[in-house]
């Protein structure tokens, strides 16, 4: 099969259709498309776009070119929530426990930090002994008996997205919605769910940091989903900001197990809980966001989602004390408060340098085979709109030496801008859309 | 040096600088840029073109990727021809020998047909022996003793650009003007040349059909001439019928020598006459069109023309008796008249279905690999506009077998249309275009 005449209907704004999409796949997976072909295609995606009915097809063809899981068997409901990424993005962490402890399964397939934002995955290594990779029937395992694992998405499932991904990334075609989505959900599907929440970051720390970029990412992916059978719900979050204070990896998951005993910053519990009640109503556990939100803090308080979240760990390897005693996580040997170099009003934080601050200290990475320092980063308890007096604490930076500790201070005097007056911070939970459309997100 | 920056910045629709270009080809033509990034670059270059500058240094870059002829020492004017190619074009093979013979050197790099377009390296081998492969001492010895050489672009020449062509042609990145236009001057601007005639063919068996693409493509190329001092000149000629009457390597060798010898059909010699002209003029032997026209039909007459023609063969190792009598060319063993199916106007002899149907009987190439047979093709001595009757002979079916007839027969009977009215056909030779602007073509 030749691929030219299908970049070529792409280059000239024509469709491809279904049935060229799997042969177009199913040869690029076997190795009889060159990269190069593929390359010129995607740039053409990158003008050109996809219609609906292309994003599916291209989305099946990745599905079905490796393995799914089968988890049909189990009677719970089986929710993931998939995030496009921050800074101090935590979330996953606490959220597959909670969720799982209510009673929904909960097979949670996640990522690695690149550029300036972190992954769920690195920060789960950070604990000692966890692992990330398991066999396909070491999950079903695991879900059966805990209802919930945190992984990475294997080599079996949906190779050719695998490889597409990085072909898109050397070549500087990520940045295109239906590729993007066709992506997350050829992985998503692959874990066979009955639902999905999606949380698209937006401002100046996302991916894709407009409003309206945001808005057709999530409705594309709630297309796909409905156009597979699973229903996609998603939440627009504020990532103009860190969300919480710890940024870097071991420094996010004590966070995390922090906020699973119940001593979660505010603004970390709202995300955690609106991205929760979505998943408990997806699941058809609750009625309502309140008794979603009741039942999630009962959860915390009586100690159950810490507990199962400590079970997760035992199963993957991890040393489960760490829940009790964080002390027990990597810590970094040099530390040092950052104090606000003026008095005024803290005016931003800005995600995106404080993200490279913690690559610059080693715990993030510029290429996807960098090695990373679990322990360093930074703990920034300034918020915006915050009044600070020149000389007053405002982060706290954690580093493997000397010269780490003064990355640290440099990316942190960039990053955050004390003013005379503050700008207005976006809404931490902006806007909720469904099949049924956009609505504006009101705390209930 | 890293692709993906320079991607992005032309993706974004950017510029890259000169300096970037040069650093990019260089480590291109090294290795040290994988197709796949060069393959999405293209495609971007595709959508968001390259702008005066950037085609210039792109050019520049390819051009010094390789080796040059050096030709200063010769004392006449250097002129080539170049056209975008077309089906029955074999201009290149009576223009090279006759301009030679009135005091101009003729270094004339050529290419191979592939798809509807011949080639005049494909339609040269067709004499037996002649060699298109010389070393570049062996080419300037032979312009120094001859003041022709017939000859394809070696691996010395822009390799840069020879495996960007060969990417582009796989990824359907070749229709872009600005890579069109730098991919010919830089070949061309290696032969050392003083000034350069381009025949851009336009209509629908033309590369780019439209007349509008054909200027953008003329203008480029006389802006990138001038930039490096080798004056560029235009002429915008008909390709919405096959040129001249024969179309198939042989056949085309065959009407070149009757064209030399002063046998040509009257639109080939109109075309090369008004080409030659242009190249007389731009190597100053010539005060005006009319000295030029008389000079070059005193020279076909007095068998000067055809005698520079014989040199070149002899010399590139072919047999130079077939001037005199090209019967010594390779001959098809099936022949057979095609009749006119119905009485009318001939409206149209389609290009295209022409050059698809050589394919189809063996001479032209679909793959740039593929093995071509010289002797196969067709006389087609019915022009649009003729009045015929039914049975009355349009043209001659040369094959290698029953079944090439077969072939032959189906292809011609797609190209000959014959109607009740005839569409009007293009002007021969429609606009003239130089640093100056374009003009109407009229002939003097």
């Amino acid at each position: 099969m030749l691929a030219r005449p299908l970049i070529e209907t792409k280059r000239d704004g024509g469709r491809i259709t279904s049935a060229q999409w799997r042969q177009l796949i199913n040869a690029y997976a076997a190795g009889g498309i060159p990269d190069y072909q593929m390359a010129a295609l995607t740039m053409a995606i990158y003008f050109r776009g996809l219609d609906r009915q292309e994003t599916r097809a291209l989305t099946d063809a990745m599905l079905h070119s490796g393995a799914t899981l089968d988890l049909s068997h189990l009677r719970q409901p089986r929710i993931d929530k998939h995030s496009t990424g921050g800074v101090g993005d935590k979330v996953s962490l606490i959220l597959a426990p909670l969720v799982a402890s209510l009673g929904v399964t909960v097979p949670m397939m996640s990522g690695r930090g690149l550029g300036h934002t972190g992954g769920t995955l690195d920060k789960l290594e950070s604990i000692p002994g966890f692992r990330t990779t398991l066999s396909l029937p070491e999950i079903v395992r695991q879900l059966e008996a805990i209802g919930c694992a945190l992984i990475g998405a294997s080599g079996d499932i949906a190779p050719a997205d695998r490889r597409l991904y990085a072909l898109r990334d050397a070549t500087a075609t990520v940045e295109s919605i239906p590729l993007i989505a066709a992506s997350i959900m050829s992985k998503k599907l692959a874990e066979g769910l009955t639902g999905l929440v999606i949380d698209v970051k937006v401002g100046s720390g996302a991916f894709l940091p407009e409003l309206d970029r945001g808005l057709e990412l999530a409705r594309t992916m709630i297309e796909l989903g409905a156009d597979h059978g699973c229903p996609v719900i998603a939440l627009l979050t504020a990532m103009d900001r860190p969300l919480g204070r710890a940024c870097g990896n071991a420094l996010e998951v004590e966070e995390s197990i922090m906020a699973l005993r119940g001593e979660g910053p505010p603004d970390l519990m709202r995300v955690t809980y609106a991205l929760g009640a979505e998943m408990l109503l997806l699941a058809g556990v609750v009625r309502d966001r309140d008794e979603a939100r009741r039942r999630m803090e009962v959860s915390i308080s009586s100690g159950k989602a810490a507990a199962c979240f400590q079970r997760i760990i035992e199963a993957q390897g991890g040393n489960p004390a760490v829940v009790d005693d964080p002390g027990l996580l990597p810590e970094a040997p040099e530390c040092e408060i950052f104090n606000a170099p003026r008095s005024g009003v803290v005016s931003r934080v800005d995600p995106r340098t404080v993200g490279h601050g913690i690559t610059l200290l080693g715990g993030g990475r510029t290429r996807v085979d960098d090695a990373i320092d679990p322990a360093v980063g930074f703990v920034i308890t300034a918020r915006p709109g915050d009044v600070v007096r020149s000389g007053e604490p405002l982060a706290t930076i954690y580093a493997r030496d000397a010269a780490g500790v003064a990355a640290g201070r440099r990316a942190l005097s960039a990053a955050i801008v004390i003013a005379d007056e503050a700008e207005p911070p976006l809404p931490l939970v902006s806007h909720r859309v469904t099949e049924a459309g956009v609505e504006e997100y009101l705390e209930g």
